[in-house]
């Protein structure tokens, strides 16, 4: 089950005393993996170099309004620094306007630019209808992304994962490679486990370990 | 007093349609600019080329956390499509891990790269303490950046603009050229009105209609 659990420190104000301890307790529990802001890429990468953690960070986070040659260059650089897996969000603005050549267009981009590193696309479903959600995931499957992720965790009032987008993501990308994230808000283990009944095979969650004592 | 204004819309859903809006409005009041996100930026530079409306970007927003090596890329792509002035974000964390050669090089790199054109660094407020804006002040005014600015406007739970801040802000500057820009949450007249009364030379707002009508 821990094997599930990206563990996740994302907010601006994180000190590095709080990233160590981050990274400490992935590596006790053995954590798929760590789940950071690109400035903290290269520490982690170092800190944790003789553990089987995987180093994930986020790109274009979390507005997704980035340029996509930003998007491009920062996953890029995340790459260089020890980044094992990318996490991108997409245009939501895009999604709004209808626009979902200019969403595979970037996605296409960023992928490209990572070789085989697994990429992530963040689809932010508290700004979306049920519509757009299913249409966003199967963009992700045309661009040959590795993952639908339901949140930044960053939306205002947003809820984060839920269940019923879970099962909506995992009925429109059943026939298909691409595996299903469910991040934000993700507390106890009751939801997790919803969750991942749902079609979820990641969870990015700040609350790992409390979930990881409850399943042991 | 529309010069005061930069009408801000940085809403990652925001449409197209929501964003002419925005730039018809600051056509027809002749705010000083509008302030969008980087993905805009070409579109705006097009839409306003005939009018004195400057155009406005945000980089590394809102978190900051990017490396500098993006933030300075993301700002070049930005100058490159038609802004006239760069709003960016310091790392939050260097502040509370009491960096602040990190953010003294950050802030640095990126007025390097933009030339002449203004560099406004926005600090966050709402995340710090006194002795931090004024310690962030201070860099800003030694890195040669040109405006300190309160706020993302993304913090969850976040105030945004204060006249305590600003006061803060204005007390720690009042001897160098470093301006300031008050932004996030400011709505009526009255806030406004203090906010510059304390010491702000630019208003960051997505009221801009509603403070012009209430002036004239």
């Amino acid at each position: 089950m821990n094997k599930y659990i990206e563990h996740t420190l994302l907010k601006q104000n994180a000190t590095k005393k709080e990233l160590i301890q981050l990274f400490d307790e992935a590596k006790e529990h053995h954590f798929l993996g760590v789940c950071i802001n690109p400035c903290n890429v290269a520490f982690a990468s170092e800190y944790l170099k003789d553990s089987d953690v995987k180093i994930v960070t986020v790109i274009g986070f979390p507005l997704g309004a980035s340029l996509t040659e930003t998007k491009v260059f920062e996953a890029q650089k995340a790459i260089e620094q020890g980044a094992d897996e990318i996490d991108m969000v997409l245009s939501v603005q895009a999604v709004k306007d209808n626009d979902y050549n200019y969403i595979l267009n970037d996605i296409k981009a960023v992928k490209n630019a990572i070789g085989t590193k697994n990429l992530k696309v963040i689809i932010e479903t508290d700004l979306l209808t049920p519509e757009e959600i299913i249409n966003c995931c199967k963009v992700i499957k045309e661009a040959g992304a590795d993952f639908a992720k339901t949140s930044t965790g960053f939306v205002k009032n947003g809820v984060g994962a839920k269940v019923e987008d879970i099962k909506l993501m995992n009925k429109t990308l059943k026939d298909s490679n691409v595996q299903i994230k469910a991040s934000g808000g993700i507390k106890t283990r009751e939801q997790a486990l919803k969750l991942i009944e749902a079609g979820a095979t990641r969870l990015g969650t700040s609350s790992g370990v409390n979930l990881i004592n409850k399943f042991l």
